[in-house]
């Protein structure tokens, strides 16, 4: 289906940027450091009606971007949830406002590792602070406060952003009216923590990591980078997913057997680790994988404290062929949260797509969410 | 308990080599190429009886040697499969005359592609033909030959060991009363070629990879072969088993959170993948990955006229929590054999440690092995 054929498209859309914080009102990180000012990136679909009532936060995952939804100028490849958000989709743009904002420690125009440190003038490298969940949260409550918008009728990620919204939702409440919550994590497990740890220490080793300084080299750890995701890729599909696909089918045009690119799933994930270097920095896949490894709200002991006086509402979703964040992860969400005495939907989803599936246009997933966010909308913020 | 306390202990034990093949008479590979000659490290633990009819063969794993068991001189750890081999154990060295050699392709005494060409009096590197299982198995059949064992009581292999059983008995059925496959594959899924690649990909993109050409160089790509074992390691283990051992523990000396190795988890794997370099290279981890990639002996057209003609006892095991190569690997297996109206023993056995059970001291697994080796040897070969 063409991008013009497609009524049920947002259109054309633009990444506009604002710059938040001050040297004098900086951002003050988890860990005690500051940080400003922070340009963030951001895109917006649909209309903030006048109570505001009807804005829908967006977060994303490890390697999203601000551009969730429409087309880009030019471009023939709609947003990375363009299946979800739009006029008439489950996230109905002709009745609800969308926000998503490039996250902070990202590469999509929001201030991160790359970005230029003005101390400096040269790019952060790892001299940027080390970031934790509730860092990115903090920065998207500042843009809603500059969007004028003091409370969510909804907060939505899947995967990270689905760890956002729960630090966001345990930690202010009253900012958030619905929490959905899909194919994410309260904790990561050691296998988890294992396969990330490989990933950044492929980037690290790469020779063209330069501790970090490889943007003042005019270089860049591409084979690590592109190692990482070819790992990655593994785990956030299922593995029938990768057998339906490829199976064992050589490549059509290949020769006889050697050490390069025999089978189709060894081109197909050779293609994903090289189409990532185009849109991914290395500095922001080892910040944000750090901020997951390290998520664990649950371990605080004051976790119910605030969402007890301020219930919310809570969906959470999981997907039955994901072996990355798979449904054991979302239970543990549930009984957290109802020991905490909140409201909770949850659903497991079947999909044959693994961790993937979140992105993937699933129908009892999609149906789920336009019925939730209908029925949110209807009830009021 | 210390070697000398444990008097189920084999105890001193050498590796031998032997020179196989000639110039006259190579070693034609299944791809047409010739290789002669070709040096074999093997050991062999008990005695041989009368009529040679107490032979049972080890075939290893991927990253295995011949030194499956008792000590080396001066060595404070046993070989690989000490658990299951020696007086008393499971393969009674008082009953059975074990042999184990390291495979062809392999870096621990025979001949691989990290050894000397006599045509160039260089390392082959990548000039070493292509090598798939089944060559493996035509460098033991020599191997027995010389040894005047002409035909085993049984072949014993976990994962690419089970291959190799699998492909011998297919083939020369004659040769085997008693086919014992572990954790093997008949087939690599797209995900287990998938995790090969990547690995692959890892070492031969290390700046001291030199196209293959490393050893003449003097350097090795330690960097690209210690995170293919590293993300190795991760599916040879089951989740549980590395959530059971790590959880998410810190390391107890760690001082601020920072990208290097702040949980046990990495601190472990960051181990496994520098005591791997001491004894592993990278050549041999790329011919003999690949050999597993292209095994599929069930494709072949006429798999079971071999073993029809002269039908063989078959014992194949799994582990219920081995994602690498789990139950329904096994079952494919023996659903091939039962079609060609072969005596098939299958059994799933419970472990927590995943695909790495099958070096394990696991009760019902050692039983299980125990048993019915004393049973083939009782009702003769």
């Amino acid at each position: 289906m063409g991008k013009t054929a497609d009524v049920n498209n947002i259109g054309i859309v633009e990444t506009r940027t604002i710059d938040l914080f001050t040297n004098a009102n900086p951002l003050v990180l988890a860990k005690g450091e500051t940080l400003a000012p922070i340009t963030v990136a951001y895109e917006t679909y649909g209309q903030l009606n006048r109570d505001a009532s009807n804005a829908v936060m967006v977060l994303h995952a490890l390697t999203g971007d601000a551009h969730a939804a429409g087309f880009h100028e030019g471009a023939s490849r709609p947003g990375w949830w363009n299946n979800l958000i739009g006029p008439g989709k489950p996230l109905d743009t002709d009745r609800f406002f969308v926000i998503c904002a490039n996250l902070l420690g990202g590469c999509q125009g929001t201030t991160g590792p790359a970005s230029i440190n003005p101390q400096t003038g040269t790019a952060y490298g790892l001299d940027f602070p080390l970031l934790m969940v509730s860092d990115l949260v903090k920065v998207h409550r500042e843009l809603l406060k500059q969007l004028k918008i003091p409370r969510l009728l909804a907060a939505l990620g899947g995967s990270l952003g689905g760890m956002q919204v729960l630090e966001w939702a345990l930690s202010y409440p009253k900012e958030i009216a619905h929490a959905v919550i899909v194919a994410a994590s309260s904790r990561l497990t050691a296998q988890n923590i294992a396969f990330s740890a490989v990933a950044r220490r492929a980037i690290m080793s790469d020779e063209n990591f330069k501790r970090g300084q490889y943007l003042a080299e005019n270089v860049s750890p591409d084979i690590g980078l592109s190692i990482a995701r070819m790992m990655a890729h593994i785990t956030y599909l299922s593995e029938d997913a990768l057998s339906d696909k490829f199976g064992r089918e050589k490549r059509p045009d290949k020769g006889e057997p050697g050490f390069g690119i025999d089978f189709q799933v060894e081109s197909y994930l050779a293609h994903q680790g090289n189409i990532f270097l185009e849109r991914f920095d290395a500095l922001s896949y080892i910040y944000l994988s750090r901020a997951m490894d390290y998520f664990d709200p649950f371990s605080e002991p004051d976790y119910a404290d605030a969402i007890k006086a301020d219930p919310l509402n809570w969906l959470v979703l999981s997907f039955d062929t994901d072996w990355r964040f798979g449904t054991s992860h979302s239970r543990r969400i549930v009984r957290h949260l109802e020991h905490a005495r909140q409201a909770v939907t949850f659903r497991e989803l079947s999909s044959p797509w693994g961790h993937d599936s979140f992105l993937m246009e699933v129908a009892p997933y999609h149906q789920t969410l336009r019925t939730y966010f209908n029925s949110a909308l209807d009830r009021g913020v």
